[in-house]
């Protein structure tokens, strides 16, 4: 079977995350496997508008599934958000003769493959690439699992010093509008509370209460996990300060989470889901995104897609206080 | 609603895992939240048959998540597979008032729990835990990310040594029986070729092809992983000295795979299956295990379990190849 | 020969840092063979005020080399700077026997013991454990190999992702009043520029212009390491932002840097100063520092070393400027 | 002051180190500085001999500092050796018009810069590097670092499940001729015995007495270090479980050490001892190696470094053995 596109582009958008350059490489040699000619588009939709173009082959891509960061670099587009800017980037495609663009990044990005078929009729998909995990048609997006291991590993330095020093530790990890990140690394490490933005908080029911249990069981070091978007975790410090008379540290974690050499499973997952994003312009399909649904990989409309919700798991909440004793007991 | 089941045993049984402290962990804290009192066996079913026995509390369990290895310490026991030994296991149940066992380990473990809750009655739920994830009735088992992480982590080193030699080099990874953690891992270090036992060999066809197919490619060095269960890697080598020229070098990663401090997934995973495991027993269900399936967390009767078949991921055999330009190049 | 002490205690005093474990471990199992019984005292010279002393025996030391943070606890005393507090401390060493303590910890662990001994007349040995680097009598403090690599790997994450949205970014590692692990770390990581408290800082040559410099040979993203003694990383932000026009990003390390498995270099130091501080006290010595001179165990009086200086390392600052760019080129 | 060599060429020699990518990125910069041209040469004295030149710039060593291998490859060279290679070698000087060449290695890579600046008059300077650290003239070794702890983490690893299931351990490590690394790695690890070639062993005091000692004093698990040139870590195991009745499981660690991102140490080692090579060449030296002398940078004749004589440090022999239990108690 002929693939549909001949000639595609990829590339990053938003804010990067470990694995893209993985998903990059999957994206190129999935094309040559199909015949299909790829090049690296830069610094995001600008690159299509600027002609920010390079070629990218075998040698190119070898050795880039182990490496953080992405070497195509990212950025924000502003201009591509008007009729004119995409207008350019359909220049740069015919230029280049693009007929296909698979574009990796978040429900942003995914917004901007939409506007750009839908105005100038090129075959877009997109990869969801973020650490925050925030992408509603997916269970899983690329960079997620590293940035989980890369927060945990900080947070476990964090316990032998708090542990020394018989203190409490309010840590700030990343995630404006989503706590997946700070529920998962929260269970992960023993926290003695998780804070997210999606969750209500009662500051006695949700930090005071389970650090008072965590206390009478006899343990003599705290650690609370601030999702970004909860607000100030200086804030969270003070209040913890007022109310049991600890003395908490605060550390944000910041930016140090985006990076990293990804882990196995971004590997595999940025492998897989670049694959299947060239597969689908192959078969000549156009406004999709990959995802994972039940453990599988599927792939949705981005209309569709963006219509999505997403909730946080309310039983890893139920499980997480359960373990350190913050739940009241009982029989089952 | 009260427990069916008011004081339980936890075991780690067969090989040890990353995780299972965390699961360890889970279990002592969910039994303490359904208030259920918990124990610890000591050395696998041997502890039960000799009455090796330790409470397990709070601040016992305090640090634990982050643990490689297993506290309880881990054994095979040829006895327990005797009624006799079975017999003795159940004396030191009643001895100890314990009226639930949760077992953490791989069929094997299973098999005995089934018998012994068979012959004497006890409550009995496993927990998957082996870092080959060869448990068919699971998706998921604890230790396997971690072990992939470092089987990983082993081999982007030795791919340092052999780019700066332009070397091949043959990397054997744990599995006796099963293909996964290779397979995994060879995806992820963009390996040349990778040997399964699941998967008949065809020594042209899946190496030295793969290997030509590279060097025409442009690239000088070459990863080759071999499943344990394939045969011996010196083997692969000499064979691969034979075909291509290459003089390649073997490392065998050995048990350095089975220890560390568990990766996040695995800490979720074993935190959230030891909570389950629990709840199970103290629903009055026994011969059950807790898995994961479809990306859900689900339990199955241990029978039914033990009958279930697991391949290998076809599909990832097939993109891996594609990858490396071993498949003939089409259309779609 | 016989041992001039009979009974010791072993402490950890002031901030905790990687290593303090492995060196308790080695004082414990030198007393072992030189035939010495040693006591662990928690939380710093508070426990030798309180009695808060526990048995320590070489299955209670084992598996300690490894692990971060310091099993006795640590903590400022300020009880024991007065003669009221070191008469109970010296209270408790009668109750228990003592006539020798070994003091982990920075200057002011040695003022505490050096005042201990000359008001009470214990034998007293001070280990340099800091991450800081910052004792003047020796080259090296137990915990600074593992907090350098510890940073260092928290800067490289950040670089793959300034790179991939090419920024600049300034980090603040830890030193209050010395900037040995900013220096190292900054080399170690290529950095644009370092600032110190030991150097007075020319905001234009030192950063402005190496950025300016970097930004010429081609460079698009920009690391700035700062230590903490220099004042807030957010100004510096702010002045790089008014003279070069780029937006850094900020990232404050804290006290990620003080936990981890110590490195293999901080065990063997840990290890050997461990065991000499041992043997000091089992000559009949007392007063004295275990230290680091010309890469060769020494010990010193703590009078002596108390008073001594240290400055930076002039030469490595020229070498950094130099390979950055930054210094004029010249013929040598 | 101008500098006496106007264009050098910089070449990796030997077994590739952590470390050397490093050292090439200040080779190149330290030229720049000083108003050099600097070209890699790849593929060690081959490429001199067939003219495998690259050019090298700032942006090229950009990035390099954190890279594990080397960008310039490393390969043997018999033909080097004959007066003929060295002949073809100086014509490819003569073409670029070298005037200088920094080459990075062990004992091997000095006598072949040696006989060339020899035979051909070209000016030439050593860098130590190689993970072994057996260079006569020199303290430290660029890699050795970052070899320990890689080994260190793997043994660490091993020590998880090691202790899980109460095993004993053999680790065979890096050093056909030399046991520094065997010996740092056992110190640092706690191991119950290290076989080094350097010491004539006897195995009932070196192995099974130590063994029997820790058994004694309740350890369950045992950790054997060998270093290679000691002969076959599986004679060891078969004459462990002779005498002892334990089980062992062997490790070989193999290539795995050579590789991985340098550590803090081996980027400032490789950092100073680059810039010093490169300094050495512009004031008109030759025939000298950079080195490390009582924790000082200095340099030395190649033939004088090459009369050498390096030997183990005995006390940490002896400290080891101190505080396992496997010697004698005594007084001190």
């Amino acid at each position: 079977m002929k693939s549909a596109v001949k000639r595609i582009g990829v590339l990053t958008s938003g804010g990067d995350a470990p694995g893209m350059n993985a998903a990059i490489r999957s994206v190129v040699r999935a094309s040559m496997h199909m015949g299909i000619e790829c090049l690296g588009i830069r610094r995001g939709f600008n690159g299509l508008i600027t002609g920010d173009i390079t070629s990218m082959d075998f040698v190119q891509t070898s050795g880039l599934i182990g490496r953080g960061g992405t070497v195509l670099y990212t950025a924000r587009s502003d201009e591509f958000k008007t009729p004119e800017g995409r207008k350019k980037a359909a220049n740069t495609c015919k230029l280049f003769g693009l007929d296909g663009i698979v574009g990796i990044g978040g429900d942003g990005t995914y917004r901007g493959l939409l506007e750009f078929s839908n105005q100038e009729g090129i075959a877009v998909v997109g990869v969801p690439g973020t650490i925050d995990n925030d992408i509603a048609c997916t269970e899983y997006t690329i960079g997620y699992d590293t940035a989980c291991n890369t927060a945990l590993d900080a947070i476990d330095r964090l316990k032998d010093t708090m542990q020394s020093h018989e203190r409490c530790s309010v840590v700030e990890v990343m995630g404006r509008h989503a706590g997946h990140l700070a529920l998962y690394v929260g269970v992960a490490c023993g926290a003695t509370a998780v804070l997210i933005p999606e969750k209500e908080i009662d500051f006695q029911r949700d930090v005071v209460e389970p650090i008072r249990a965590a206390r009478l069981a006899g343990r003599t070091h705290f650690m609370v996990i601030v999702a970004e978007g909860v607000g100030s975790s200086y804030d969270v410090a003070a209040q913890i300060k007022e109310y049991t008379g600890l003395d908490p540290r605060v550390t944000v974690l910041g930016h140090v989470q985006r990076g990293g050499s990804p882990s196995a499973r971004d590997r595999m997952e940025a492998t897989y889901m670049g694959y299947n994003a060239v597969e689908l312009l192959a078969q000549g399909k156009t406004n999709r995104v990959v995802a994972m649904q039940k453990g599988a990989y599927v792939d949705y409309d981005i209309n569709e897609a963006l219509a999505m919700k997403k909730g946080i798991d309310e039983r890893v909440y139920t499980v997480l206080r359960a373990l350190i004793g913050a739940e009241e007991k009982h029989g089952i």
